[in-house]
């Protein structure tokens, strides 16, 4: 609990009801959705604008108190786990567009906003704003530049960051900066916009984002490839992408994935593939019908046992549904799920999935993989009990080695949901002894109290690598 | 001139040959690519290797020795004259294309090889690499990821900074550091990869880079739009990008720099003109002719005076020279060129041309403007002479008021060019006093003895702001 002498000076600039510290406001604002994970903040504010944060952050970096910054706490590595206590500051009340400029092709809004709500009225507008976090239906679109979130369009259209031209953000003093602007083209200094999507609220508290968009595909067209050999499936993704097709969206999903999927939404998958790939490609009627045309000759070719294109949008949202329900599904199965987002080069896919079951059965646990095959950006899911400690720690076990296959294949630990709690101890070793001390350094830069988010992206200790027996 | 004992350290890691402190070396290294910047280096140095870089870095850091790390020098702010002395490292020596990789898309390149020569080689190879600064010619890729330089298809592609996903780089105490990879996602920890991109060598020497590469466009359509009133030019820019059609290429003229252009290279363009636009589209047959289609209709619906679509790649050439001589063209007419690059939003570019010729006027000084418009990044450019300080001064005057303006109307002191020596009085107008300090805080956290490029983006005193009197 904070002094009376803090708290009266948080109530004094939010308004009353604004700060709580009962135990109900404590208790929801400890997790989020990352499993295992939990810790009571001190109180939870709910600020309504950029001035109100600038005070408040002045307070507490008086009174030297950690602060939480949160949309709806969806992300899966731990990112807003008030693990050092302090204050969580919930953005929901600043939730509004701004304004979508027609002629600039931007958007400018608050960080509380939920992103499926932003997109529907970019769309209402005929703009198209792409990233698409399959959180977007409860995630914020602070909490996506806070942690840069990726999406199934990514292999096309980028992630986040991509589309993040301009920011307004608090710092740990309570400063002011806005970075960018509706500006396509601005070197002014250093890239502090970047620098601070996917920072994961360790740098300045976000207040305002400027978005471009884009103009919307005219036509799309969606389809599934089933394989019963993955390297099929693996050999597909190179040969799209190397007859220097881009398709939109470029989706894996593994044997047990597909099984739990179709026990989940009852679609009709076969299941005894090993492997299935959604794709879809946007873009001019003519260049789609001649893209799909071209996809499915690559898929025939190598060897796919069964191919379905959507006719109709139903019949494309049926099929997307398949991919989209794979996390949700996967989730019934067990109490606990835990889900990794490992990365290589797309060129390392089927390698990866085979690593990854090798490395599933040496540790005898059960883990399903689907994700964005495109950009080599896997999920591997396991699906556990959380009070089976000694399965946990297996599962743990199998995930460390998991980031360790993916850094030899020349990928990374986390492709789109953030380092947080979870990935902390697995930093150096995709970054380095180095990499670690500068961003040290820009942390001590940014927050030299260490007040926003301590406990995240740098861990007490790095873990050690193991050295991996496989093959 | 350094002391023997460190130019001694020196020579035994490049090899006798590739240190030099002669006459014809230091003078040869003590300007660049901007007019009325000079100043002599102790020594040149020429590195093979990152290894070499990371042993020099360690001699030059231990002996408190400044070093500016350059390609070809042609940046326009003064990047790299060492204007604080120590060592010009020369990267010329490492200008090797390391890898294509056709399965991934990407290529991995040394910072010492020129940016066409790269552009031609993966031509070849069937791949596209969009940024194409004006300087591509001449300049080397490090140069281009250095100053985040653009081009004239940024409208549609982005800049140098949307294609670099991977980065090795020797830190000033030597340290090798490696940021992302042959990844479209990483979110690992802070993006290094977009910090050092722009960063003007004054965080990191930057010894490869993974570029992204994209599949080319199937066809391309070129066309010249003029106009007699530039609002109908500038209502052109607005309504082609309102209609939801992004060009590669939207270009714009003034009538100064018409005629200028039009008796260097001799295209027959029309001298009574205000404005020109020049347009390109490029994508799938299809899509271009119907987007030139549109796009002539705007143009005669904004009254343009002539229209001229290239019916051959020769043609096309033609067109292009146009714009791309501009530089040249206005280089030739006084003994001294200040080009510049305030940018604003692509809806305020008439308003921005017509603020231009105002001040001009008000100074009493010779301003052209040329420059990408579809991105509102502009090059007003003045053609003075600088033995005659009087008049330097009133062009220097006039570019304060430039940059006042272009912050006035939401835009930025620089969009491709950087802040160097030149635009460093003018940064805190842009990121304001609380910007400058973070960026000095990562400055500090890279760099604690200031020993990369010293004197660059960072002044030692900020300009201050004029009240603009004008309308």
């Amino acid at each position: 609990m904070l002094k009376a002498e803090i708290t009266a000076k948080l109530r004094a600039i939010v308004g009353e009801k604004h700060y709580r510290d009962d135990q109900e406001a404590l208790v929801a604002h400890s997790y989020d959705g990352t499993p295992m994970l939990q810790s009571l903040p001190d109180g939870v504010i709910y600020p309504s604008s950029t001035e109100e944060i600038s005070q408040i952050m002045k307070v507490l970096s008086e009174y030297r108190v950690p602060v939480v910054s949160r949309g709806s706490g969806s992300n899966l590595c731990g990112g807003t786990v008030p693990s050092e206590g302090g204050v969580v500051m919930v953005m929901h009340r600043m939730n509004r567009i701004l304004e979508v400029d027609m002629e600039n092709l931007t958007a400018t809004v608050q960080p509380g906003l939920i992103t499926a709500e932003m997109i529907a009225h970019i769309e209402e507008l005929g703009l198209f704003y792409p990233p698409d976090p399959s959180s977007m239906k409860i995630s914020t679109i602070g909490g996506n530049i806070a942690e840069c979130s990726g999406g199934l369009r990514g292999l096309k259209y980028g992630t986040t960051k991509d589309y993040v031209i301009g920011l307004e953000a608090v710092l740990a003093n309570g400063s002011i900066i806005r970075t960018g602007g509706k500006l396509m083209k601005d070197v002014a200094g250093y890239d502090l916009t970047k620098l601070l999507v996917g920072s994961e609220g360790t740098l300045a508290i976000i207040t305002e984002a400027t978005l471009k968009l884009i103009p919307p595909p005219k036509a799309k067209k969606t389809m599934l490839a089933m394989y019963k050999d993955i390297y099929g499936a693996a050999r597909t993704v190179s040969k799209i992408i190397e007859s220097k097709i881009i398709p939109a969206t470029l989706e894996f999903m593994d044997n047990p994935t597909i099984r739990v999927v179709d026990d989940f939404a009852k679609l009709g998958l076969p299941l005894d593939m090993e492997a299935v790939l959604l794709i879809e490609q946007d873009g001019d009627p003519e260049t789609v019908e001649r893209d799909i045309a071209r996809i499915r000759e690559i898929c025939e070719l190598e060897k796919a046992d069964r191919l379905e294109v959507a006719e109709s949008r139903e019949e494309a949202d049926r099929l997307l549904t398949a991919r989209r329900s794979a996390f949700t599904a996967l989730a019934r199965l067990r109490p606990t799920t835990m889900l990794e987002d490992a990365t290589v080069p797309r060129s390392k896919i089927a390698d990866m999935v085979l690593r990854i079951n090798e490395i599933a059965k040496k540790y005898n646990v059960t883990i399903a993989t689907f994700g964005h095959a495109g950009d080599g950006n896997l999920h591997p899911t396991a699906t556990t009990d959380a009070r089976d400690k000694e399965e946990v720690h297996r599962v743990e076990e199998a995930f460390a080695e998991i980031f360790e296959a993916s850094i030899e294949l020349g990928g990374t630990i986390t492709g789109e949901h953030g380092v947080g709690i979870v990935k902390a101890p697995y930093l150096e070793w995709k970054v380095g002894a180095p990499g670690i001390e500068v961003m040290r350094g820009i942390k001590a830069a940014f927050d030299p109290h260490n007040l926003l988010n301590p406990g995240k992206v740098f861990a007490k200790e790095s873990r050690k690598r193991v050295v991996l027996q496989h093959g």
